[in-house]
């Protein structure tokens, strides 16, 4: 099986170009030795130090060029590192491994790169093979895993942990390199505490590389692939927006992949702005119902028929399904009783009450695909819920209802459905993703180098172009909460879900009576490797205000400031003024901190 | 409703740059005044020479920048000029109407550009926007049909041909530009055929603009659209093929927009090298059945299971499904059921037991579906016929079964579907098909200064660049046929088959063992406007050898060359060779006209 991984292919005239595109290096990683700077320590609460005794309350790494009063590498040993593509594919994926690659054997030579074949599973099988420039050279800055592929997801269980730890041992790995999304680098988090615990000396390091765009924090600011399936995505919905406003007959439901969050979704609405885009923390926020959410969409199709327009586009999350409140708690009730072991046929008799009426009203399509076995992560196989063809057909059934009432007297309501993930999830990966991939991957090996362990690569300031990048390394451990699942409290790193209060949220959102009424459809068109767009932005990116570590930097060169400023020998009243300004503001700080908000 | 249409619109920054991409013109149209020539008469059926008395048999148009001996067109009179779009919207339409509005403009800046809002439907109603610079501004190098719209999409009936007649009679039209496929091109005909007979001075051109690429002949090479469309689909459909590579796990099943040829699936094939690509043309000649067509996928799932491969992507054309033998039959019946008043709910019960066994047998969300009313040409709607569910879940329940029988003994089949059309259909036109639109909108000016009605606009050579283009118009009676369809006999321009016989086909045939097993997917990127890839042709334009006008050309340059060699005075043995080669020749071809070759 695994002989056909790493094969050479043949290329398209346009893939061959790509694959000769090399990325550049942001300053600070140029050169060698390149130096690492510790920051502050990192807070984590207390049931998680518990936990993570080993790796917790590390300290913020920065990369940085040669740094006067820096701690310099100067050993460059030979080091011997595996790699693991975990979860579902994103496109730039492949250029982690190359990043690391060459920075592997810049640094010495010798150094080898062992790549798993088939994700977690050949992890556990120690089924490897050494990357070399040779095998690398048809697949620079392409999509898909297919260079090593993929199978389970899950490095979690007691076995699963100890096979792992047995191949790094028996490979004599010195750092193990996990590419994956919140699941992963949860994982990626455990087997490292795992591994110190034991005194393996396998360093554990995570990439944050996910298409659904959901592992965000103060640390990373982006993911590897959710700008390609953002701008391939919202070149197929503007395509499809052009297509309604010229036939002018259709309502075209699209459902974008990206699990629980919106962010896929969101940033589509600001690529494309289509009529309508339901975000799922918005419904779950307002615990709208599935008949609330019907009667909104017909609402707005009514809006559209008074002003003679038959024709739109909505965006939903595959997420949505879930947000939901009634039909997340019979995603509950059904997932309680598959992991029982009541057999499919049997579950409906099995339902409470309120579960059950809610089941016979839903399609049979629906019950079906609700019913289907969940995720290795426990939630439901969003990816196969047609939730667009759910409110299609409600909304199909309720405007007829209106039409026969004589409150709605537009035409016949017409819907076409779609979901749109894989066509993305395989695409050429947006020069951006090959630029922050390649340079994640080399921010790999720093970590390594640095002996670091339990720590996820990490580039900041993304939104500026790659020469003002920033590289450093962050404890994950410092990315993990506790959350209520369920029955359940999970540690783990949780997705990040849309910021209602956010600025990115906020840009849809003011300008949605606009999309819904005026069709001020917009196409930015396809993926451009050369020329006007080539460089182009999430615009979700862009909105953020995202430096959290260059504004703890800022911060800290105030208090500097303030110190220089107020030394002995200075004037009486500029004590008191800085004493009564520095009083308040910690003040200030304390309140908030101990209100949840810091 | 029609103050939505021209608007000016709200560009993204890719979008603004192609609208000041500027395409070139071919140096027989570069300054003025272009030359007229005319070559060869065209030869018609005689049943179709008396249908059409007055705009059959007219002689080919070629246009040549001021060549000695060509008729000069030197006066340039004010013009008036109507313009609908009709049928399904293919990218490129819109610089139709700029190159056809910049050529008027050029030529007498009194002219004036009218274009028809909705369609034919309001070329009955005479509703029209004047075309101005400023109005194209936002519309240049732009998908869709957006600028001016369309709804039905007939002008055939008397009543709708008198309504025409009387719009551009009110209007004072010089001439009438319909855009379009071969339904709209064959109601061009018959239009120009009724002004004519009604001594109406507007002329009527056609200009072929289809995606599904099937309005070709020795005239016409390709259709506007036709070659964004293949990239489109065949940049999603390698990203899929990527995604199942990487995932392992899954078969896709895309079914491909095109109408009943297959040029859309076959050009896609070539492009993206998927697992499989099922022709339509090739199941009806073999006259295949559902279950022969399920056999034989079922047998390339297993083969592939045997080398260890659970994944694959089968492209097939939304036409296979009316390439059935017995679901074409089913469907004739249906239509014609449907025709004499019988109601949805009773067909099922007036079948014939042949075809009321097949429809019992077939999933209902298919049978739903094939009873959907025919399309205006009295075809399915096959766009809303989900073959490619009908085939994966019959492959499903086929290798469940041999499966329990024991003759399969791999892993569970598991199938994705996916309707790839409206995705590609708004998409903006590639660079050749701006290109190619906005020149055949000037050779639309040209057929109109030279008076010329019943023609369509002809650019030949398209494989290589635009520089080396040729510009002509051929009368459209000369691509009419007759054809049995059902049980009636209709002239038009038939849709072009995909030639079995054909280098197009045979070039994806003879890969096709490859293709299946060895996953030689090929990914050509999306669509680019600059850099690698921006001025690729469509594989099948450059495979195929298609100038034939060039041919009758090169064929009129030997026999010039035969007479100028054989002249008196020249050696008897000179003579007597030229006439027995000659007379062989003459034999020969004698023979294949007879045989309905010629």
């Amino acid at each position: 099986m695994e002989s056909d991984y790493g094969v050479p292919r043949d290329l398209s005239h346009l893939q061959k170009m790509r694959s000769i595109y090399q990325p550049e290096l942001p300053p600070c990683l140029q050169g060698t030795p390149v130096g690492v700077e510790f920051g502050d320590a990192t807070t984590v609460a207390d049931s998680i130090s518990q936990s993570f005794p080993h790796t917790s309350g590390q300290r913020l790494a920065h990369f940085l060029a040669k740094v006067p009063g820096a701690q310099i590498i100067s050993h460059l040993p030979e080091m011997r590192v595996g790699l693991v593509f975990c979860g579902r594919q994103s496109p730039g994926g492949h250029n982690v491994v190359w990043g690391l690659h060459e920075a592997l054997k810049f640094h010495n030579p010798k150094s080898t790169l062992l790549g798993f074949l088939g994700g977690s599973e050949g992890l556990f099988a120690q089924k490897t093979l050494e990357i070399t420039d040779n095998i690398l050279s048809t697949y620079k800055n392409q999509g898909g895993y297919d260079l090593l592929g993929r199978t389970k997801d899950q490095i979690r269980t007691k076995e699963q942990v100890n096979a792992a730890m047995t191949a790094c041992n028996a490979l004599k790995l010195d750092g193990l390199v996990i590419i994956g999304g919140v699941t992963s680098n949860t994982d990626a988090a455990q087997l490292a505490e795992a591994f110190a615990e034991a005194k393996c000396s396998t360093k554990v390091v995570g990439v944050p590389v996910t298409l659904n765009g959901d592992l965000k924090n103060q640390f990373v600011e982006a993911n590897v692939g959710f700008d390609t399936i953002c701008k391939v995505n919202s070149q197929l919905i503007s395509n499809v927006c052009t297509d309604a406003l010229s036939a002018e007959k259709y309502y075209y439901f699209i459902r974008l992949m990206g699990r629980k969050a919106s962010h896929v979704a969101l940033e589509c609405a600001l690529q494309s702005h289509p009529n309508m885009v339901i975000i799922a923390e918005e419904v779950a926020a307002s615990k709208l119902t599935i008949f609330d959410l019907t009667k909104q969409i017909c609402d707005a199709v009514q809006a559209r028929a008074e002003a003679d327009k038959y024709h739109g586009v909505i965006l939903l999350p595959e997420g949505l399904i879930v947000s939901i409140p009634e039909v997340y708690a019979l995603l509950q009730e059904i997932h309680s009783l598959l992991q029982h072991g009541v057999s499919v046929d049997k579950i409906s008799t099995q339902l409470s009450p309120w579960a059950s009426a809610l089941f016979e009203f839903l399609p049979t399509f629906i019950t079906k695909q609700l019913l289907l076995n969940p995720e290795s992560d426990y939630s439901a196989q969003l990816s196969q819920i047609e939730t667009e063809k759910l409110l299609a057909q409600l909304v199909e059934v309720e405007m007829n209802k209106r039409q026969k009432e004589g409150s709605y007297k537009g035409k016949k309501f017409n819907a076409i459905c779609h979901f749109s993930g894989y066509q993305a999830r395989g695409s050429l990966p947006s020069k951006f993703d090959c630029d922050y991939a390649y340079v994640l991957g080399h921010v790999c090996y720093h970590i390594l180098s640095a002996g670091l362990n339990g720590y996820m690569a990490t580039v900041t300031n993304l939104k500026n172009p790659c020469n003002q990048w920033h590289c450093g390394a962050a404890p994950i451990t410092a990315m993990l909460s506790i959350k209520q699942e369920g029955r359940a409290l999970t540690v783990g790193v949780h997705p990040a879900i849309v910021d209602l209060r956010g600025k990115v949220y906020e840009s849809v959102r003011k300008n949605s009576q606009k999309m819904l009424l005026d069709d001020i459809y917009r196409n930015p068109g396809p993926l451009q490797f050369d020329g006007p767009g080539a460089d182009s932005r999430a615009v979700s990116l862009c909105v953020e205000d995202l430096d959290y570590m260059g504004r703890i930097k800022e911060l800290n060169e105030y208090l500097e400031k303030v110190r220089s400023i107020v030394k002995p020998g200075c004037h009486q009243d500029v004590v008191k003024a800085a004493l009564s300004a520095m009083s308040s503001v910690t003040n200030i700080l304390s309140v908030m901190a101990s209100n949840g908000s810091a």
